[in-house]
């Protein structure tokens, strides 16, 4: 079995120094003080966590993990799952959202097949999975301990590549028919919270779908007694969890090992990222929050995350896209730190 | 006296035609349908503007007024009247907020003094003003008709240039020790709310400074005769307007009758955006709204305008940099909305 020791190990604490001296800054900036609202506060966190007065994110890798789910046999998504394959085509070719926006960002994505159903190599993907989808988890458990170890190192993998890249800052993104039912499962057992609170539309389903995936969901806590209090973060990914959401939890814990923040996308790389939290405490410290999704579900996981998002534009569509578009405003936030006059530099009075 | 029958012309419906077809174009997105939320609307919103199926906002200008306000005499603000000029030279030099966020974003940024006390020409701005600051609206009116009049027109000619330089959509943003002040008197006339209501912190007051800026709005109103039943946007802005705001009022016109979009900045211009919507309720359509102010009053003041802004960073700086921010935001909407491969070019599979 894949040794997964490394998960335990103590993530850095950010740089109180660098913090103090941000915050500092920011006060003799050119501006009434806090006057910049959540840009200030993106800017002196950054600092902090790159230990730096003057934090950057110029060089962005976005990795996309993929993977495919046993539990759409039970009919919980409006789309095949075929799509999950096309789609991984649609990324390497350009055409997809998450495509377009690396692109306009100048960010470099990875697509990692960490799961799917496809048989052979996709030109453009790298392939790095344990099996072919998940199990059916209203039946029986998702995956076994050897694939869950296994999803859990190809995310640490592919933070040791971002890492050499050099990588200011890591946006994760996923891709999955069906994951947006395995990442209420998961939610559901860590928090303690009736499915039908974490249950939303996914990719569109109506009232009806929206129950009978709850049910789905409920039915499979029961079978494998994730109805526990404390329920561990383990249990909850093996049992109802994807590949591509164990291997999130694995690279948010890596990243935040290797120093990297991590920009959180939406509903799914949140339920990851509370799973990370669990697995590894210590990395909370390095997760900055990109956008509230309004997939149903999400604000529950933010609240138990403790987490300010950015921006709140209604998406919920997955890939990274909030936190790459919320990337575009963490860059402005790092040029205003950075770039603009203090009083004494540009002569201007103080206040009264 | 300068001509103002300009301002009454009506300006151009969007165009149906082409909200539709950039509606059915989002439609067959490889995304599930209304997925990218927010960024979808804008970009459709735009295409019915720009009269194109795919929107752009690549040449951007930013227009910056400035001016001074007589009424700093009472103590309304945090800041000295000599931070207008001594910021004019901050923005010509580059140090200022709004400069490193044109600079960043590729966006034109143009200075004018509107009515700042500047007794000469500033290097880098544009000196297009009526006078040297209002006068002190709590003993006369702001300004005469005349005065008001050129200042609206210094808007129009600012558009004009805007407009030769084949701007996509404009940014309107402002500077004036004062203006937060003049900004709620207005709105609270225009409203007929309680100044109470619309007055907040501006650049830094504390509750007994908040509170004493309502005062003295109050007494204003009550001088010049402006709370009665629908006030005039005329009477407000000339008997407690600010030059800049004027500007921005015939600016915000001029750009609707010139099918330029206008992105709103924060409480100031959108005080400004609603005196424009009275002098001539057409310019509406062209609006699009980016950013929610943490200066408490903007709430209000969008919520009469029909507002859904973008963005809600807690910013409250001015200059035109909450839509300096948005932008970035717009144009990522018009790249995914042009760029994105459709389910069939793809070679994806739709909903089940």
């Amino acid at each position: 079995m894949t040794d997964t020791a490394w998960l335990g190990t103590a993530c850095p604490r950010p740089s109180d120094t660098h913090r103090n001296a941000a915050e500092a800054r920011q006060n003799i900036l050119t501006k009434p003080p806090g006057s910049l609202g959540a840009l200030e506060r993106i800017a002196i966190r950054l600092a902090a966590l790159q230990g730096t007065e003057r934090p950057r994110a110029d060089t962005v890798q976005i990795v996309l993990f993929a993977g495919d789910h046993g539990v759409t046999a039970q009919g919980i998504s409006a789309f095949p799952s075929a799509v999950t394959v096309e789609m991984l085509r649609n990324f390497a070719s350009g055409g997809a959202a998450i495509s377009v926006l690396a692109r306009k960002l100048d960010a470099r994505l990875e697509v990692v097949d960490a799961g799917t159903l496809a048989t052979s190599e996709i030109a453009g993907v790298v392939t790095d999975k344990p099996c072919h989808g998940t199990r059916d988890f209203s039946a029986s458990p998702a995956m076994t301990g050897e694939e869950f170890a296994f999803a859990l190192d190809a995310g640490r993998r592919a933070v040791e590549r971002a890492a050499d890249r050099g990588a200011d800052l890591v946006i994760f993104g996923e891709m999955g028919i069906g994951n947006t039912t395995s990442a209420a499962a998961i939610a559901a057992a860590l928090l303690g919270t009736a499915p039908a609170a974490l249950v939303g539309a996914g990719t569109g389903l109506d009232g009806e779908g929206i129950r009978h995936k709850a049910n789905v969901i409920e039915a499979a806590l029961d079978l494998h007694g994730l109805k526990a209090p404390d329920v561990s973060a383990v249990d909850a990914l093996t049992k109802v969890g994807g590949l591509e959401i164990a291997a999130l939890a694995g690279a948010v814990v890596a990243a935040a090992q290797r120093r990297l923040p991590v920009l959180v996308d939406g509903f799914i790389v949140s339920a990851a990222a509370l799973a990370a939290t669990r697995l590894n405490p210590t990395c909370a410290d390095w997760l900055l929050y990109s956008h509230r999704s309004s997939e149903q579900g999400h604000r529950l996981i933010l609240e138990a995350l403790d987490a300010e998002p950015l921006l709140d534009l209604k998406m919920r569509l997955g890939e990274g896209s909030g936190a790459a578009v919320a990337l575009s405003v963490v860059r402005l936030a790092c040029a205003l730190h950075s770039e603009m006059a203090t009083f004494a530099e540009a002569h201007v009075s103080g206040s009264l």
